[in-house]
């Protein structure tokens, strides 16, 4: 699982890496961190990759600030990894190459905000919930949300998060309208205006959204905002199979009632959530629903739903209205990942998603927990089931090489099913480090466009070098 | 206005053109013409870009087809321009350069169809008016609406087409899941998994939407589809003043109405459409409004937006339900364009669009309107108001040079205008031949960034060349 190695740039040289930090040290002054713990924090991941610490830790105030560290480490072939809250989970933010981390979390201005066109420019260390703190009060908010409160926006539009409004609000590829970013040349490109469409050049503006910092440093953003709705209802379904709690999703989307949220949680994810949350909920494939619009229209989409869900085997179907009422409903769904933890306290968890068209969801979620019943695997499941996609979190033991080999095992496997459905490797945690291997099979010669875009925009492989495209020597 | 001179690709030297052609008459026989009707056809623009017919055209039936033709064309050297339908109206189709224009209208195939997943896959010569023909008994349709029922989805993609639902729908930027392109080195190319959302690599699925064949030939996609409505309404809403139609749209927005389409017709244009197709609508600018929804979501929908229109100065309101009803109140809007150039039969139209944040559109209008008038044009003016996007069509005497310049030069300004608000030069016609000159203004070193792209991946430069990106010899 070290593709670092794979990478054609090599660690630049002792010397190199010496001067460019000899120089950004003259220019930031206490602003540039050697310290070790720092470092450490930089280098973090959440998930099973190995920490691995850049050289130096700058932190970054404005765009200036950027551009100069862009240009001292692309005259000195020195890595550069831009940071925002170090919240993703496939080592996107890891070292493997050494090099400088560029710490963006205090360029948090919210620049301008313009309520008639429902968009607001923000620089990228603004974290999703100081923007909807922000926003609360103008009646707006931003929909995605991706679990991490405070992932930086820069971050999020870096790895292409979504989450759980995803299905009706889309991710962030549908809700960033441009950013500006630092090129590995130095220019600064912004990649579209603020118009809602254009049919003017290349659309930048997407190439930049999931790129992982690989081929620019985002340092602002616009983004598309919405109405906080009138009308807010929650609900909590358990279902007799997860087969009908798939086939209720399909049938409402197909209705195109406009659901705002569609969790499903596994009978292994319900029965933890009841034992860390002190609930009583059915131990059953559950969906937890959201619904917002006005008044009348989140009623009818209350009643259509409920229908739907009867016809589908619903055991039960409960909603509620006031915050309080729909906090507690929702309660096992926001708990899900510490609930999902503290069935094996103490191991670690190996994160993973992936997403397949909504027709195939209900064969992939059985198969994959026939495999984990096989691997004799504690394994939650929750899942963002109207976009087809969702989250495994097997527990292993890291000492236990066997487990180890069995969760990698099923890993593969779970990506093999995925892609045999025409789905992807990753729905939202992105490519990082961990999923490097599975980018030939799902992308096939579409890999290689990739690296000669790669190649062309950041000839030196300064930028996020041992990331998402594997081996960038040609073939 | 010719661009053709600035690229930098030779006109392949005439031994290289006519051994390609040899080969391919070889390969294709009667499915390659030389004849002068069909080459003009394929050179043809719908503006007032002259017509530039290419050496030959080849009818493509298959995917190998195409790949035969651009795998001849790149060992030759020689242009090769994809051709769906022809109704691009910048010039995308035209050969500045001569070569091949391959005609992919053959390709018509629906492929598969997931009803469940709310997709479809068609080759790229399907049209839009076939497709929905195909979806309509199955309760679903494909909702990108440029005007143009017989352009193909192939082309659509390609210059990134929009139109009257997009407010709601998006435009092909947001329905278009993956594509399956032919690339200048003959590797072949599915740009993304049939799965909603993928976190997994760069997003090429939008690179090649709007790339207008200077990237690869797009010979295949899968497309988002939607549920037809249970209950359509249309509406008919003149105001006092073009502000006073701008706002009610900006507030309908905020709050979240969800109409699926808002025109704006203007005073000219209002009464062309009076004038040709014998209505009696007052002379003002007017709403052309379509809801969709459920039965109460609509009539809710209707009732918000009146309660708006009538704060905002709205002079009347007409809605209807059933289809005869809706055709009748939305047939000015259906014959705008022929209706605009009935006001000066027999001499040109200077098609043309731009696109602003809305909260700058009644004042681009505005503008736009002085401009009008300070230079004698007649000029009627229909805008996709809930994009910010609006169509102006300048009648020109060809013949008469004071006049052609002083529509070029208003031209200009339009564009000038619409980027000073930090808005497009096109909103979605594309920027073909016809708008390359203002693609420096808009994107900066962004311009560059696309460039880079387009010489990485084409080379050789055999893909539409002298199309979008002007001058491609590195500065």
């Amino acid at each position: 699982m070290n593709h670092a190695a794979e990478y054609s740039a090599g660690r630049a040289g002792e010397t190199a890496t010496a001067t460019a930090l000899a120089i950004l040290e003259q220019r930031f002054g206490p602003r540039l961190s050697r310290g070790r713990a720092v470092r450490e924090q930089h280098g973090h991941t959440l998930t099973w990759i190995a920490n691995q610490p850049p050289d130096a830790v700058v932190f970054a105030e404005t765009a200036d600030d950027v551009a100069d560290v862009v240009r001292v480490c692309a005259e000195h072939g020195v890595p550069l990894i831009a940071f925002g809250a170090g919240t993703s989970i496939e080592g996107q933010v890891n070292a493997p190459l050494g090099g400088i981390s560029l710490d963006l979390s205090a360029m948090n201005r919210i620049i301008s905000f313009n309520d008639s066109d429902l968009d607001c420019v923000v620089e990228a260390g603004v974290t999703r919930q100081q923007l909807n703190d922000h926003l609360h009060d103008r009646g707006l908010f931003f929909p995605v949300d991706p679990g991490a409160s405070n992932a930086t926006l820069g971050g999020m539009a870096s790895t292409r998060a979504s989450g759980t409004t995803t299905v009706r609000y889309g991710t962030m590829r549908d809700n960033v309208i441009n950013v500006t970013a630092v090129m590995a040349d130095g220019s600064v490109v912004r990649t579209a205006r603020r118009a809602r469409k254009s049919a003017s050049g290349y659309d930048l503006t997407h190439l930049f959204v999931g790129s992982e910092g690989t081929l620019g440093v985002i340092t602002e953003l616009t983004l598309r905002l919405y109405g906080i709705p009138e009308s807010i209802l929650a609900a909590v379904c358990p279902f007799e199979t997860i087969e009908g709690a798939c086939n209720a999703v399909i049938t409402a989307i197909q209705l195109g009632l406009g659901i705002a949220r569609m969790e499903l949680l596994d009978e292994v994810q319900v029965e933890a959530c009841n034992s860390y949350s002190g609930l009583a909920l059915k131990v059953a494939p559950t969906l937890f629903l959201e619904f917002h619009g006005s008044p009348a229209g989140t009623r009818e989409q209350v009643e259509s739903f409920r229908e739907i869900a009867e016809g589908e085997g619903a055991l039960g179907f409960d909603w509620a209205e006031q915050v309080e009422d729909r906090g507690r409903l929702w309660k096992a769904r926001h708990d899900a990942y510490f609930a999902g933890r503290s069935l094996r306290p103490g191991v670690d968890a190996f994160a993973t998603d992936v997403c397949v068209p909504i027709s195939r969801l209900a064969e992939c979620v059985r198969e994959t927990h026939a495999d984990i019943l096989e691997n004799s695997l504690i394994a939650p499941l929750v899942g963002h089931v109207g976009d087809g996609n969702f989250h495994v979190l097997p527990l292993v033991d890291m000492a236990d090489a066997d487990e180890v080999a069995r969760v990698s095992g099923f890993l593969e496997r779970l990506v093999a099913r995925a892609l045999a459905m025409d789905g992807t490797c990753t729905g939202e945690h992105g490519v990082g480090m961990g999923k490097i291997e599975f980018l030939e099979a799902e992308h096939g010669p579409g890999l290689e466009v990739m690296r000669t875009i790669k190649r062309a925009l950041d000839p030196t492989g300064i930028l996020n070098p041992g990331k998402m495209l594997g081996n960038l020597q040609r073939e």
